[in-house]
């Protein structure tokens, strides 16, 4: 069961005017499950997006990038669930783009202004036949008031649909965010997750929205891991309709700007948090605060150290304050010339270690209540500057091996 | 139970002369338990080590470092398990002296010629006192022909004892080498792993000793991993006596030096191997070969993506030939400029992928017959050069959560 994700309120989730949504029943992995979305995006829509870096990125991932790069006018978005369309090679492109013109010509656009997008199974062959004999009907439903459809439209082994919606006033208007996000598994996101969803009726420039992706990503997707697994499908996608008619946000300096871009990352922070409340097999949410850097990487490196011991998400799942393969973690991640005597950890409340080792205050019964939480905090205090950065991630229980072991079946 | 590791025969493991092992119960963690390993030095032996590079090393590794650095004669060492004596700052490294000191005066040798180890969990103070208290009948124990017990004596959460001999002729006399190891979780070594002591009672010069310390590790213990954990305390160990009456193997240029490092390697990679055999919770014992590559590092890290993907590891669990989750692991491993088209990978003697994608020829058939076995070989052809690799891993099984969720209790 997912880690403190309530369930989704779709009244709590605002339409966002310019784009429409649509669900249909292609039956690609299992029969009868609606397991395609399209997406319809007004004129004048702005579209950006960030990518895994995985060279063995999926299909449909190299289409999106091609077609963002070429700087097409997108109106469309188009996602199927049961077939990743990775390790498919040049049969997989065709088979994207295939995918894509059928939307295309269902709704009277350009083929290259029809993003595809792919999570399930890799090294399997999409079926694109079945997924565009199932366009028709995804067009037919197409209606703004449906994101938490869209959400449960493309789940893998996602146990709840994930969505977020935030209204800000912005020059005098109201705009609105709303997003979806998907994934559990094969997550350790090395430029956005696989996938992510954030639409905005707000006007803003292409070139501000690209930049937004990017610091929006390294702040939520980028921050968190279940596996340490990146995938060949992450993708995050940013859309402005601008139909709030609003002053487009063109510059980085404005209150507006600012404004917007902390609404954004609180959408994307909540997308990206609730993907490891629902992290496979996840019992326990955990953050993992790192203060007191040089930078922001050597922060990220210790984070993420922490974050992807199986030796401290298994003593997590066992509410076990285990503590020194904390300090083992903070050890081998790669800084380099890390004095080990300057650190603090703490265990929410708790301090834990200092000194290069255990705190004399800490005694066993207070690791041992904090512990036994459902969301804890891990922080590390480096000493050596005055950087931090945040991981969130969850522990690893038998159902992460149960769930991994059954997938394909 | 472990993967294909014979039971030890301990009329297999030939003594090396000058080197004799004494065992004792010091109740570290466990009354009874003979849990403290004395190694007494014939005058005159050679001793070369690497150690972890995790920075949170535990005291006795920087006793050790600081010993051999300074050159001085080592006459023995002592083992202790059940407490790794890590993360316990300026008074663990007086914990550990005192033990040293203690076994130096028992054994009429200088405190600087005892080399300290410990293994076991991480912050907790050692308690030195136990372990000096034992010292004695360890020492009264001392013999040339028990290193089956001695390799039981220094088991933590190991299922089997790990040990290995080779006999082998230079110049004309015949020399032994004899190893014994223990580990099997927080395994990714990154120097050597923890701990593997390899005796030989050749006449090898220090130089050339600690060149091959460094070069045999990094074909076996630094070429493993069960979870990706760098330990605190890993230590592996060279010592050579030169009770053989061999010509001293001073230089690399010579056959003597070569028949000598192929049998030190044979008995290194046995170690290290048997680690893997009996990793925490293993069912199957895989190797990844990667070949083709540019350089030796590439290949390496390739080879570690795989082994330390938990979705290809819970896959070789379950016997399933999700084999996306190895083009994904590739993918995302830090060969930056990787063409996947030009890529070839074989799950033993079937060829599974190529030109980016699933090879026509594969059928699920043939995975799933090779997934069945106990012992399965990865091999990836990067065809952009002529160095290659091998990495020895295990799966991941429901054991491996079990085993790390109660490892304290």
């Amino acid at each position: 069961m997912p880690v403190n994700l309530p369930e989704l309120d779709p009244s709590q989730l605002h339409p966002v005017a310019g784009v429409e949504l649509g669900i249909a029943s292609a039956g690609v992995k299992t029969p009868g499950r609606r397991d395609v979305l399209v997406m319809r995006l007004a004129e004048g829509t702005q579209v950006a997006g960030v990518f895994t870096l995985n060279k063995f990125c999926a299909a449909p991932v190299r289409v999106c990038r091609e077609i963002l790069a070429a700087g097409h006018r997108v109106r469309a978005l188009v996602v199927n669930t049961g077939n990743a369309n990775a390790g498919t090679g040049l049969d997989g492109l065709a088979r994207a783009r295939k995918v894509s013109a059928a939307l295309a010509g269902e709704l009277g656009v350009a083929p290259e202004q029809v993003l595809p997008f792919s999570t399930g199974v890799i090294l399997e062959p999409l079926p694109a036949d079945k997924i565009v004999a199932a366009l028709p009907a995804a067009v037919a439903d197409l209606k703004p008031a449906q994101w938490a459809e869209a959400a449960r439209a493309i789940m893998t082994t996602d146990v709840a649909p994930k969505a977020a919606s935030r209204q800000v006033a912005i020059g005098g208007k109201t705009v609105t965010i709303t997003g979806i996000s998907k994934g559990a598994g094969m997550i350790h996101p090395n430029m956005a997750t696989m996938l992510g969803y954030v639409a905005t009726d707000a006007a803003v420039s292409q070139a501000v929205l690209q930049k937004l992706a990017k610091w929006t990503a390294d702040r939520s997707f980028n921050s968190i891991t279940v596996d340490g697994d990146t995938s060949t499908n992450d993708s995050y996608i940013l859309i402005a309709t601008g139909a709030a008619g609003n002053a487009e946000i063109d510059e980085e300096a404005s209150a507006d700007f600012a404004a917007f871009r902390d609404a954004l990352l609180d959408v994307a922070q909540t997308l990206a948090k609730a993907i490891i409340r629902d992290g496979e097999g996840a019992t326990k949410f955990m953050t993992v605060k790192v203060e007191g850097g040089k930078n922001w990487d050597e922060c990220k490196a210790v984070g993420y150290a922490i974050a992807k011991s199986p030796l401290i998400k298994t003593a997590f799942f066992a509410s076990d304050p285990n503590l020194g393969r904390i300090l083992c973690a903070i050890g081998y991640s790669s800084v380099d010339d890390l004095d080990v005597e300057q650190l603090e950890v703490w265990l929410g409340d708790v301090l834990v270690a200092e000194k290069g080792g255990r705190a004399a205050s800490y005694t066993e019964e207070q690791g041992q209540r904090v512990m036994n939480e459902a969301e804890i905090t891990v922080t590390v205090k480096l000493g050596r500057g005055s950087e931090a950065a945040t991981v969130w991630t969850c522990d690893f229980s038998y159902d992460y091996v149960k769930i991994n072991a059954d997938y394909r079946s």
